[in-house]
């Protein structure tokens, strides 16, 4: 083999590389980091900065030397506070030995994926779905396979049946977020009870992305699945600070996973990350340890965007809700004759400089859905709200 | 298929994963996080802290909020200070557009690696050689291939014809380190010529690790791989702060490649990551900007303890050292009459107190070799090269 001298270098990368598609929330949004005249709406992030506790305790940690390399699952001091975090709010306790410190919660799916699912593989995706978790199973060469839950005068429910069908023998995983993003729909204790028979009876993986646990306006954490899963069911949480501490920009989360695999899971730490930032994580020690106060905050003030965003979507005639969210960060909602969310979100973003995510990012059937993240100041949700009613008359 | 009650959830894991041996330098070294007697001289690490400028370089970014979201190829006030600082060590400009940050040299390594090696192909891997480039390559499902440099009288020196010779159809990149780890062997120009020759001839990417680039004792950066490279040659360069900056646990690096996977980068990097830690970024641009002083004191303090250790070495008559490093942060040195160097290093550590890194780590042939990092005060120095002269009497 020789290469054509027109060739660029991109043609070296492997087939699936190339063919997974670039666009996604964070490049269409590429001059929001910049353009301050827009509303950024379309990211899964509010405008609150990291509180100041978190800074000074990673602050402290810098200036005392913890910039070292440290364990790879994660420093014991974060392992330990994360055993008793989730001891409070867990009906089952959880022990050391099945918590990995990750550099967030994408690296925490990323290891996930990693570990169990192969070229020729698949992985059932519960959607709709944040589109990161289709990425991160087609970078392992492998293929996803859409369950789509069925939206009615309830909101969001998953039928467990579909689940199963979808399975076949390369089937690995079944991903879902519970509260989900887009939706913030909430999964039931008896239908979790119903994919953890399904995964005993399989084999198949579950991965339980637990990011907006916290963020429901109806009870301190929705259930998690840690609750009616086994230490070594194949099971597999991911969590992160991202949310509920807003963290988003520093990178921190966790696994919860069976005491079997601890040291795999180091042994791959090692090799994709070499560990997550030291200081960072006595930041996250810091969160679990004096963070209840933020957390209820963070959730209200979720809650009291919820309805300001979907009390002026209610007054939108074209605009379809079925049920308002009651947890997360978005409302996920159709506008009546718009077939292209794409199109809609570029001329929104260019006639209001309001920025919203397109539904097709969250999976088919969702063409004609848009999501708009409200974890934002009620000004700027009045002011966007005010230009949407305009942009969507 | 149905799970039997004994099994644990391992078994479930991909069998590749399964087979990669879980042992490796850091949980080797496990006890020596909370072992103050023990000097630790196995890992890539120095004793010295992260500056001071660059500690509050990341906590007047955390205080201004740069705590969001930002580009998945980095901010570009860091791929700005990258070109620049680039710019002023290299022959050839750099380009914007060929630099991503990355979370540390691993995650730059597996994202080079992810990118272009999938199961059943392989790597060549010119060793003595860190152990993790290995690991990575086999977390991929590939094979690793080994071509050892040949140590004389003049040090450690790279036949190309041997590479060539271990290439096939499925090779796909060719990785080596120069300045080399454990090795401080330098690859001179006229080898990288023969390497890019070789890459041009059958399209095989060259991984060049230049995290050392700066620890040399003779120049101010030995010879990059990007001044003999034209930007659309299959070549990535992985660069990190951890070393002469002094932040390994701070997790920061960056690739050079090629300006046409910039766009695939950045969707690999919001798939595996989501991007770098924001603030932790204006670090790396106060380490441009302002550490060239800090980068000549590191560099310094590592020749001055490399003649520590070197001369103590040459004084214990079973140590073979052909020729003293000049650059990095190691010595690699043969115990005549010693074939088991996993035995040796556990004996050293119990009878001395005193932590290295077996050879065998560092790939085949290298088994009666052990690894000394002499980036550490004078006096710790002194002090283990005493007791490695009682232990290896």
């Amino acid at each position: 083999m020789s290469i054509a001298p027109s060739q660029t270098a991109l043609s070296g990368l492997q087939d699936h590389i190339r063919a997974i598609p670039l666009e996604n929330i964070a490049n269409i949004a590429k001059d929001a980091f910049t353009n301050k005249e827009i509303l950024p709406l379309w990211f899964g992030e509010g405008d609150i900065k990291t509180p100041d506790f978190i800074g000074q305790a990673i602050t402290s940690a810098m200036q005392e030397g913890k910039g070292f390399y440290s364990h790879q699952n994660g420093i014991p001091e974060l392992r330990q506070a994360l055993v008793d975090y989730l001891g409070k709010l867990n009906a089952k306790p959880i022990t050391m030995d099945r918590i990995t410190v990750t550099s967030g919660g994408m690296p925490a799916i990323m290891l996930a994926v990693q570990a169990t699912v192969g070229r020729g593989d698949n992985v059932v995706i519960i959607d709709p779905v944040w589109p990161n978790i289709t990425g991160v199973v087609r970078l392992m060469g492998a293929e996803t396979r859409s369950v789509r839950m069925d939206l009615g005068d309830d909101g969001w429910t998953l039928d467990v049946e579909k689940v199963a069908a979808a399975c076949d023998s390369r089937t690995k995983a079944i991903f879902f977020a519970s509260p989900g993003n887009p939706t913030g729909a909430v999964l039931p204790v008896p239908v979790q009870k119903q994919l953890l028979e399904l995964s005993r009876k399989t084999g198949i993986w579950i991965f339980s992305d637990e990011v907006y646990s916290r963020m429901s306006y109806e009870m301190p954490m929705v259930p998690s699945f840690s609750d009616i899963a086994e230490p070594e069911d194949r099971v597999i949480i991911i969590n992160s600070f991202s949310k509920s501490w807003s963290m988003t920009g520093s990178r921190l989360g966790w696994l919860i996973h069976p005491p079997s695999l601890e040291a795999t899971l180091a042994m791959m730490v090692q090799y994709t990350s070499s560990g997550t930032t030291t200081y960072l994580q006595y930041g996250g020690v810091a969160a679990l340890q004096q963070g209840e106060d933020f957390v209820k905050f963070m959730t209200n003030y979720c809650r009291e965007g919820m309805e300001i965003v979907c009390g002026a979507l209610e007054d939108i005639p074209r605009v379809i809700l079925r049920r308002r969210p009651t947890a997360a960060m978005y409302a996920f909602f159709e506008i009546d004759g718009m077939a292209d969310s794409k199109q809609a979100c570029l001329d929104i973003l260019r006639s209001s400089n309001v920025g919203l995510a397109p539904g097709y990012f969250f999976g088919k059937g969702s063409e004609s859905f848009l999501r708009i993240c409200y974890c934002r100041s009620p000004e700027q949700l009045n002011i966007a709200m005010e230009r949407l009613k305009k942009a969507l008359k």
